[in-house]
């Protein structure tokens, strides 16, 4: 006998819009005991992306711009699962989670789509490319750094030093701008521990397809950011594309008349540019805009009653009728927007749902050497006391009082001391082993579950705390 | 033409013998232009590993219980290498490095075997266990923890759940007592963020062959860490053995009349219990002892003119007769003493070489709640008084102020604010893309290494620096 089944509001993904969003809920709905807020999310962390760049120049380490979801909500419950599917008839989530990939069906009475957005890789060049979106990326990317250092300290022949130390990375927005900047200071900063592998500068280069970096900046902004990455000594390539990477060769092809070489040796390609949906936002048979979701003011979508979306994956249109920019910013206010209006939905106060506005602050990119640029509330500037700004704007808005404290501190101790040159992550710590045991057991179990994927098994949290209907 | 060839001292290993062989060199010989030092290991980095078990539990950050070896050295060179030969007659090593396993052949004139030791696994049980000696393992094993979590919160069976959560310590040294200990606090500090998971105090055992814990201590502090273990709800069982474990399944071998099921669930066996050679010290045609190579009590080979050997892999008798224990303790000493009698040797000083005597000044060990024993030349002391000392002493004795001050915030940090449970290695984080590949390079490049071990290659660090002969 169900007594008063309680209403099920289902948030799929945790980055900053859907981790606002139920950041909002926790304060408000999710303390009726007629509802529940389930958030599903593959990891159970928020990364804190706007300092990824710091963490892949060994500046931060990762545990402290990672915020522990379940330290942050009290009433909304995570599931540390992967969403496989959504089914809008049966109004239900597919999900799995597991070594064993063991598979899960969530009903929903209300569903917040924030899966967000993924890097658009090259189909081509993925398998020879380092990612700069996730913690792992981040982490994987220092380490690999450091690997080439060690590697090019031992290596006799010139060329071949000079491949292992030429890095490229495509993209200029901010991602690229920060990370190439970031890569060049540590480098120069470790140089004297590797005679042999820095006796020469290393080769930057920053390759852009636009006819200038840091697009969403004024040109002036863009302008200073590519004379001070150029005087820092990195090879800054606009109008150009990567045509070609095998994870040796690099070939460029640039639109302007560029009396650079086209082709050159490189261990490694860093890809940062373009953005793509995730494959669940992607399966999903919804009206979309370049791979958003379409949502009306309210951020609800259309045609299906109690689905919401926001953030990268929802095309939100602002007051000029142009999607809202997929980033941190706004997805954190969609994030806490979406997550009242569906409080008052739950509630049946309509009247409460409100469309979604909102003005940029300003933004900030830091591109080395203790510079940055910054453009706030029409404001624009640049150098030591944008740098200033970038850093203190974003100990400000990093969550939770003790992350705040240990980036502080890691700053604070990185000015007094040497930069590291540890390489925590080396290939044959991984591929031995434990881990080693695990990653065939996760592949085995995966091409099994690919194999049996029609076998769904109805399943329940459990009798007290989760009913499924 | 070759002018004064130098001699090359190689020094195979940095744990603390190799590293601290290293720095007394680097502050005596190598400073000689007639001199070079080299120093081969696989990682470019010491861990401190009497704090290893906090990593694993999440109190301290990997990086800051590591020390870069390159920023500790000023003129003793570091090889970033695998050795995988010494020959003895043609007096080379060799070493393989890099991806693509590049050989290396290198001429010496004194060699110092400090390669330490490992933890000896069942081969049967190897695939299944954790182990808990090297930063990988401590970072492994903290993931686990918190995957075993996330996944017994969604698991409905309680069967299922309590096998999730039944985690397992073979060896009831310092390694096991004070790893289990940590586990055990950091599940119960952690509880009230996995209601279901620990809605049931999680099990944990401590098996131990000996008939008490901490065989290296005064009976008495055996006894009282027996009874704190217990106290806190860790199941001690003395006597015993692991008979067998498939991933899932632990049968257990008690000596004495045991009312304890010998059979259990459990999903995870961390294995401390003992001392294994490395690979590479196993396969040298030296005479040993358990293992150990045999040497003199100036710690040089006998009948192999220039070798010496110092740390876990070298036997060096006591004032009894018995072979120093392998801590780090003696590992230091050691380290420094045989980097001095090299020096003399290299200076033709004969006389200044002396003979290893090294009194033990005490040991510690943390067991859990903030207690730990101690017994410091002579004296015995347990509870909150030797766990402030425990840290105290550890803190002075970690290498480097940057450290000493991370490790000294990270620990006040963690007083005044809650323990996290951030999952940052998944196994879905490491077997998709970059890494994947990097892993499934150095598998190719290994089996095609095994297939054309013979082809070695005549290398030269370079012309300037290194001389081969």
């Amino acid at each position: 006998m169900e007594t008063s089944p309680r209403k099920r509001i289902v948030i799929l993904g945790a980055g900053f819009a859907g981790l606002y969003a139920a950041l909002e809920l926790d304060r408000s709905v999710a303390g009726d005991p007629a509802v529940e807020v389930l958030l599903i999310n593959p990891q159970n962390f928020l990364v804190f992306t706007p300092m990824l760049h710091e963490v892949a120049s060994g500046s931060l380490d990762p545990s402290s711009i990672v915020v522990p979801i379940r330290q942050v909500l009290r009433r909304v419950q995570l599931l540390q699962a992967e969403t496989t599917a959504v089914d809008f008839e049966a109004r239900t989530v597919t999900t799995v989670h597991g070594l064993e990939r063991q598979t899960r069906v969530l009903h929903f009475d209300y569903l917040l789509l924030a899966a967000g957005s993924q890097t658009r890789f090259p189909p081509a060049l993925r398998r020879h490319v380092h990612g700069m979106k996730t913690i792992h990326d981040a982490l994987l990317l220092r380490s690999w750094l450091i690997e080439l250092l060690e590697r090019a300290e031992l290596e006799d022949n010139p060329e071949r030093r000079r491949a292992l130390l030429t890095i490229v990375v495509a993209g200029g927005g901010f991602s690229g701008v920060e990370t190439i900047s970031a890569i060049n200071d540590f480098l120069r900063d470790v140089a004297r521990h590797y005679p042999r592998a820095l006796a020469e500068a290393p080769a930057l280069l920053l390759v852009e397809s636009n006819s200038r970096l840091l697009p969403s900046f004024e040109p002036a902004l863009s302008a200073y950011t590519e004379s001070r990455l150029r005087a820092a000594g990195i090879d800054v390539r606009l109008d150009t594309r990567v045509a070609a990477y095998d994870g040796r060769i690099l070939t460029l092809d640039a639109s302007g008349e560029s009396p650079a070489p086209n082709s050159l040796a490189a261990h490694t390609l860093i890809w940062t540019a373009g953005v793509a949906p995730s494959p669940l936002i992607e399966s999903l048979p919804l009206a979309k805009e370049m791979g958003r979701i379409v949502v009306d003011a309210n951020m609800a979508v259309p045609g299906h009653d109690g689905v919401w979306a926001c953030g990268d994956c929802a095309a939100i249109a602002d007051p000029d009728g142009k999607p809202y920019p997929p980033t941190a910013q706004h997805a954190v206010r969609q994030g806490r927007h979406v997550g009242a209006n569906i409080a008052a939905a739950v509630r049946g106060q309509v009247s409460k749902i409100r469309p979604f506005h909102y003005r940029m602050l300003g933004q900030s990119a830091a591109i080395g050497r203790q510079r940055a640029v910054a453009s706030v509330l029409g404001v624009k500037f640049s150098g030591f006391a944008a740098w200033l700004f970038w850093r203190s704007a974003y100990l400000f808005m990093l969550p939770r009082l003790d992350r705040k404290l240990r980036v502080f501190l890691q700053w604070t101790l990185e000015m007094c001391f040497a930069r590291d040159t540890v390489q925590l992550l080396t290939v044959h710590s991984v591929s031995s082993g434990r881990l080693e045991e695990l990653l065939d057991s996760a592949r085995a179990a995966e091409s099994a579950s690919a194999g049996a994927a029609a076998e769904v098994r109805e399943d329940r949290i459990s009798d007290q705390t989760v009913t499924v209907r």
